[in-house]
């Protein structure tokens, strides 16, 4: 495992660097909020106040931990990430969101089911002891149930996250009882969250990413393919208007696109990425469109909040607007708010 | 390469056998006729009556030579593959279909476009001088052109030996111009061909075999997959139910849903993987039923003769039952007499 640690604007990294700081920030912390998922941890230093003050980035996923889970792995990892801080203070709470619930994590936190808000997540939290004597509360992920269920850990904290908006004024307690929301998290298994009076009442999942690396590595497309010195929107629009068109003959059908083009010289090499990553994407929000149509709702009547790094979420907005769906937006720091809400609810830290 | 020879019935193999029944088979033949896809090169040594009498299969595929193809590589394969009959009947005309007419083949063999006749097949075939003095003639294959173009290479050949059915009493030069068909071809990147007026007019693919083998290779749904010990129908079936109904939602979405069933207890790990192949395989159909729509067909009104491996076709059986289409049919041998066909044809061997 590997564990930096980000200056925050203002403040100084502490890798190699001043421990004054790191005990500083530690002393000055509120609440440990943890991001921790399948290939990755991420900690977050928050104040009184919910500012971020540091962050330590970790590749100890929960399938990534430096020792086995049996060998004491969880703890090894928390300790590598959190420790440092801890040292300094040792009764600072701490929460953490995402596959550390799961089955495969460090202690199971079972799903809520929708609709589910944000209090039924609070009352869903489970405690793990860990070795150095804090207790880490886990945030349970939601589960939509049915003939195709539907299961998330993790989103449902960015969810809230971008639901409460600015970090600042937002007073323990608070209802939003009214608020309706379409919000997107792009990535390895891309999420669509419908959000009603404030709760999360149905979602949709799209293995976009997982299916396009696949694709990429494991099938005949990625042969021909040359990576772009920049990534090519024109490609990646094209994709996107043939998934659009041929929606319902299905993804089997048009990724082959991206070869017989290919073949018959419509298509450079350095192309096919963009527009097989356009195909995929396509194929998510044409697939999203159908699911939305059963309630009477069109994309082009939503501003959906899109969750996840800057780049993917631009092609996302891009793609969104070949639906008419022209207002989507970018919310940022989701994860780390989402975690200061739930912690504030749940009574870890007091409000300012 | 391994080059093993599949006794016919009534045959004797020729692998350690009686090489006077190699000479004798190779004097009674009248064409050598060669299956040469990327993975596997098929020989079939066929009599005046084009009856199969002798087989040999080897791995010598496009992709898979035993020497590099600069170093004379489809030489070597041919040679292996096909040496040990041609010293006894070193005239014999030899025919070729597949990907060894691609652009990464032994010689290129430039598409026909559709609507592709087998007069056109013929008049595109291509030849190649082998280093032991053969001539082999390649026979070329089909491309759709358009905005989604696609392509084939190997599958016109077995088409053709479908429509022309049984071997005997086929003379040569018989036109099947009211001829009309949808034959499929499961596999890899299956194909759904529809011949109008004895030509192949238009064709789908679907990449369904290759992104099946990806998903469970190389995603999270393989992970939890145990492989029944025998096939499960049921599974499958229930798979196959899950993309008619959800079909334009797309495969992105409902191959997901293999792992949440799990998740939820209502999927053991051991159907898994059939559910995940009907839903694969069903989401190919309701593609295809989303193409024919547009010109006023449904799977229901048609007769689709199975083209492959007899398991694999009786899964598409199953499947296309599930779409109201209840008169598919699996037809044996196309390839074999598809190669004869096209030769008789080309004038490289005379009727009976």
């Amino acid at each position: 495992m590997k564990a930096h640690e980000k200056a925050q604007p203002g403040k100084q990294g502490a890798q190699g660097a001043d421990v004054a700081d790191v005990a500083e920030a530690a002393r000055r912390a509120a609440l440990l909020a943890l991001d921790w998922g399948t290939t990755s941890l991420r900690a977050y230093l928050l104040d009184a106040s919910g500012e971020v003050l540091a962050t330590r980035i970790s590749t100890a996923g929960v399938m990534n931990l430096p020792v086995p889970a049996e060998e004491g792995g969880f703890d090894a990892a928390f300790d590598e990430a959190c420790g440092v801080w801890l040292e300094h203070a040792p009764t600072l709470p701490v929460i953490a969101a995402g596959m550390v619930g799961s089955a495969q994590g460090w202690v199971q936190a079972p799903y809520v089911e929708t609709p589910a808000s944000m209090d039924a997540l609070v009352a869903g939290i489970v405690r793990v002891q860990t070795a150095q004597g804090a207790s880490l509360c886990v945030v349970p992920g939601v589960l939509e149930p049915g003939a195709l269920p539907n299961v998330m850990r993790g989103e449902e904290t960015q969810v809230f996250g971008a639901l409460r908006g600015a970090l600042h004024g937002a007073p323990r307690g608070t209802r939003h009882g009214t608020q309706s929301a379409l919000i997107g998290l792009p990535g390895t298994h891309a999420k669509w969250v419908v959000v009603e009076g404030g709760r999360i009442a149905r979602f949709y999942t799209f293995m976009t990413g997982e299916i396009y690396a696949a694709l990429t590595a494991h099938t005949i497309l990625g042969r021909t393919m040359k990576r772009p010195a920049e990534p090519d929107t024109h490609a990646f629009l094209r994709g996107v208007t043939v998934a659009r068109e041929h929606g319902c003959e299905g993804l089997l059908a048009t990724a082959f696109s991206a070869r017989t083009l290919g073949l018959t010289g419509q298509l450079a090499a350095d192309e096919q990425p963009d527009y097989l990553s356009g195909v995929v994407i396509g194929h998510e929000l044409a697939g999203l469109e159908v699911a939305l149509a059963r309630r009477d709702v069109t994309l082009a009547q939503c501003a959906p909040q899109l969750i996840g790094s800057d780049s993917l979420c631009e092609r996302y907005r891009l793609a969104l607007e070949q639906f008419g769906c022209m207002r989507a937006h970018i919310v940022h720091h989701a994860t780390e708010r989402g975690l200061w809400h739930i912690a504030m609810q749940a009574g870890l830290v007091g409000p300012r």
